[in-house]
């Protein structure tokens, strides 16, 4: 169920709906909007009783939702979320680039990437410490010592930090070393996992998965608001088809998709995306023009020695190059008023 | 085989190469280039004999292809082609758009449309006279009906007529009242049309099949090529995947990868690629921000009326929208030095 | 719409319905089944006047039907069709086995594979005259020349013979050399070769293609009944997905999917299906224990030899190994009295 | 790097093998085959040097494995591994019936289920106390409650109990109520719980994920071989492709690819690779029929009223009669010396 306040309800009134919620052994979710807060009953076994809280002060309706999502949908907000890290943004008028190696490889390396990444204007570094490989015998990532690098990073540069969780010990290190989950694609339904990120205070950027429809992508989000965490972001990052000439193909639908169903803001990952360098700029480019969030971009200082995913990064004066390019490209869009952003 | 001719061979001398392969039973593709001539060399059952050609006067070397793809490839022209139908283009400078409805179902609609295809500035009028449907009872096209109005239309307002061959009658027809040949995805390993639309003196826009590996659409592009026919233009429509919120799903890095080893160009149809009308603005813009050489935009006075199609066809005033936004992205991208058009 | 006769209509009276129906400018489609007879109705552009038809002599009812597909429904016939040439069946509770090489290659190699099929016990040979290459440069087929080889085969063994047709102009040829048109995967929406083999006396074996859903497939084999055929077999031969362990997967749950709508009888394809030797036998098992009407498999006297598909064909001697063993599974099956065959 | 040893080395030979292969900190996994024993040599971060382990008695040789799988490989066990539970075998000659309700729902329930799965003489019970849910507010099962249950159905009938673990809390639980731990189609990449599960000592059913390449999953094994768990049951439960007759796509070519690979039984998974009751059957036989070591299929007392996958789970009626089915395919299979089974 969905409860609606009225546009001018006070927060007091808001409060105390929430509290009749919880009073009534039901989760209550207070999702703030633009215009009018909508809160969001999880946590019931059958049909909530709309009586016991829709005449309340500050009510302006009971919304009962059948669907299986609740909490992801432009029902309970209309407006686009912007996830906030101290003054940097997912889901503004800003274009977020969130960029940085496939893995910490040692402090030398991560400081060279994130030099690049510092100058390039971009908010967000990005970088592995545990590697969710296919085989065993592969390199796994340096593990704490990697997130600690990470802290050293965001010491120096002031970029944000966001890094993988592969379970839930992973979401308690990543509270201490870091500034936003990442939840992998092959992590998308690991529910455990997802849970565990729903009670951190960090922001989480999500994955779609291999081969999960929209609807299961959106759901695993589902998971983690259901816990009270609504600071979210998705990620694009290629599904699997017959098609060989790319490690994955990007589904770049998926980005009107969300937006007609979800207030959730989405970004582009051209590097998994692709797994050819050549290939990043112009899929980054695309990204953006298609109406992304921001994009997600591998680079390293020396891409042929890269640990993992050597294929796909992009040198540190490519990466300089795309952000360029898709900075212009946001600015065209900007100058539209056809094209709605933010 | 491929004879590179020197750069300042004569045509005299390019002549003489290829006389004196067709002299050898074989068949002569000559191939100018804006730094020198190749001649593609096919019809061969086993090797050629190179010396055969290599001391003529003019060639400067004799290149053994082992590829199973010999005309379409970059090895034999470095630049991408421009098809050109009187003075309008694709693969040059100028954006393609190629526009129009599903299928052609009077002359009230197609001058309708047309109109406004005209007023957005697009050089090409794309509508079906001949419709591939999978059920036998639905509606078929008018048949030669739907093409003598494309001829009116190509009368009042000058705009190139592409319209789609489901069999070697087809072409005939096409080349009586049409412009370009546009072969759908279902007809991509239809070989006898790919030969017949090879014996055309029009240009070719084939269509990617809908499980099509980009090697597969290639090499249906150098069916027509070997015939002698080298004015193609290949089209992404989507491929089909698991993926259930799109109709198929548009898989853009299709266009650097073509980029990467063809000389031939490529344009994107957002409309079939969804099948949703409220996806097709953002995946034009990220069409034409990927680099692709034109769009192939669905469009209809009723789209609610459409015989075919009505989900994804645009109204006309949203037609008109998207073409402005593409330009914008266009213009942006020549305005970059670090990306290559044309 | 689909009128359904009486029990005890005699065949004057299903003849004057059906020239009733014709008279009215419809198309009036005649199938006996073991209970009674049904009559569909195509041709018609709107509704159609049930008041016209059901109250003449032997009418049971007029049945409304608006599907897209009509001829293929258990709707109008609920047994299973059994496809005859002479005395040989598919459909039936005889398990029918379609062998022979990927392409014919001379008059040795036909003779040396029919010899083994025959002394299997199979009744059908197929090989191909006309091969649909994916590249332009590859072994097209012996062309005619091979049609004759067959029909030599046909007069030494007595093997019925079963043979691609690419186009209209090859199904010509078929009606003249051979006795069951294939219309392979590449063709399966090749509307004006369907309604060509629609309108041949020449059974047909309809293969999947590529991406193609069930309803797709099952549509392609009304445009055939549409036009009057109705010895239709469809052939499972595999579809494109992401495994690359082999060349296609193999969609045995087509199988009940089929049975559960249609009448046609369905056979696999396990030499296509897998694309490798070593799978053939397993996956041809699975088919029939599955409940297939037959199997269609490649053999060659020395498929290191073979021009095409060198990688899956069987030696004749793997074959003969794989005809015991399916056909032991089926008289496994015919012994079991909860499955239905035939 | 794998040392093979002679035929006829001595279990003390062996043992000295691998107390040197841990004295220079790699892990030793010694395997025993019908003919002689192979040890596995991992942990290794570099070349390893054969010399140190060459000549030790009792050494036949040392083989450098440079595949990124070294313990699932035929190269080091020749013979299938038969994963025993008591006198339970899956991998021998027996076929392996692996049977229960999606979810545990009750104790009437799961008793009701047990009673008939006994009769079938099916030797696994498998039901649910875990479950992977798409949406956070469907039933997510009985939880611990339910693994008692579990336990009380073990005791009551002698059944060998099978259960999902979905996080590394969940294998603690089933080691304390269960017999086999199941890794579902969502967790086979959770490497977390697949390194857990390789420090069990219950053996483990690994289903394949819905978008599995063969390598990931064989390599999903490997991470469970290479902590010592060599107890392993590969289950094919379908993949995710555009066909939409069915939940997922029974991949039936993994049978025999993975035995040309891999010593490690594998199972199909009718229920969850079809999602419709009136499939199982046919795939069922069809699995058997292919070589599969067993069956893993739903059946509920109720299956209407199944708290999950109610589509798929066969009555107990329907139940009983596919496994006669089976078994009877299994008997012709046994009795034809061309199939290699157990």
């Amino acid at each position: 169920m969905l409860i609606v306040m009225k546009a001018d309800a006070t927060s007091r009134e808001i409060d105390n709906v929430a509290n009749a919620i919880r009073g009534s052994g039901l989760r209550a979710h207070v999702l703030p909007g633009a215009q009018r807060t909508a809160i969001g009953i999880t946590g019931n076994d059958g049909v909530i009783n709309a009586a016991a809280f829709e005449n309340l002060p500050g009510v302006a309706e009971a919304i009962r939702v059948t669907k299986p999502d609740k909490l992801i949908t432009l029902d309970i907000r209309q407006e686009k979320t912007v996830v906030r890290i101290g003054d940097a943004t997912i889901g503004s008028d800003e274009l977020a680039i969130i960029a940085g190696p496939c893995a910490v490889e040692s402090r030398a390396q991560a400081f060279a990437v994130a030099e690049a990444v510092k100058r390039s204007g971009a908010r967000f570094f990005r970088g592995g410490a545990f590697k969710p490989r296919t085989s065993p015998y592969a390199f796994q990532g340096l593990g704490e010592e990697g997130l600690r690098i990470l802290a050293e990073v965001r010491e120096a540069y002031g970029l944000k930090i966001v890094t993988e969780a592969l379970d839930e010990s992973g979401v308690d290190l990543i509270e201490r070393y870091g500034d936003m989950i990442q939840i992998g694609a092959r992590s998308m339904q690991n529910f455990s996992l997802l849970r565990r990120a729903g009670r951190s205070p960090l922001p989480v950027l999500l994955k779609r998965g291999l081969a999960a429809t929209l609807e299961e992508w959106l759901l695993a989000a589902e998971y983690i608001m259901a816990e009270g965490n609504y600071q979210i972001v998705l990620c694009e990052r290629g599904v699997r088809t017959f098609a060989q000439h790319t490690r994955n193909t990007l589904d770049f639908a998926a980005i009107p998709a969300v937006r007609s169903v979800s207030h959730l803001p989405i970004v582009i990952d051209p590097s998994h995306g692709t797994g050819k360098n050549y290939m990043v700029a112009s899929m980054a480019r695309a990204g953006v023009a298609a109406g992304a969030d921001g994009l997600l971009i591998e680079t390293h200082d020396q891409p042929e020695r890269a640990l993992c995913d050597s294929t796909q990064a992009l040198t540190l004066g490519q990466y300089e190059q795309v952000v360029r390019e898709v900075r212009a490209i946001h600015e065209t869009l900007l100058s539209l008023t056809t094209v709605t952003l933010g």
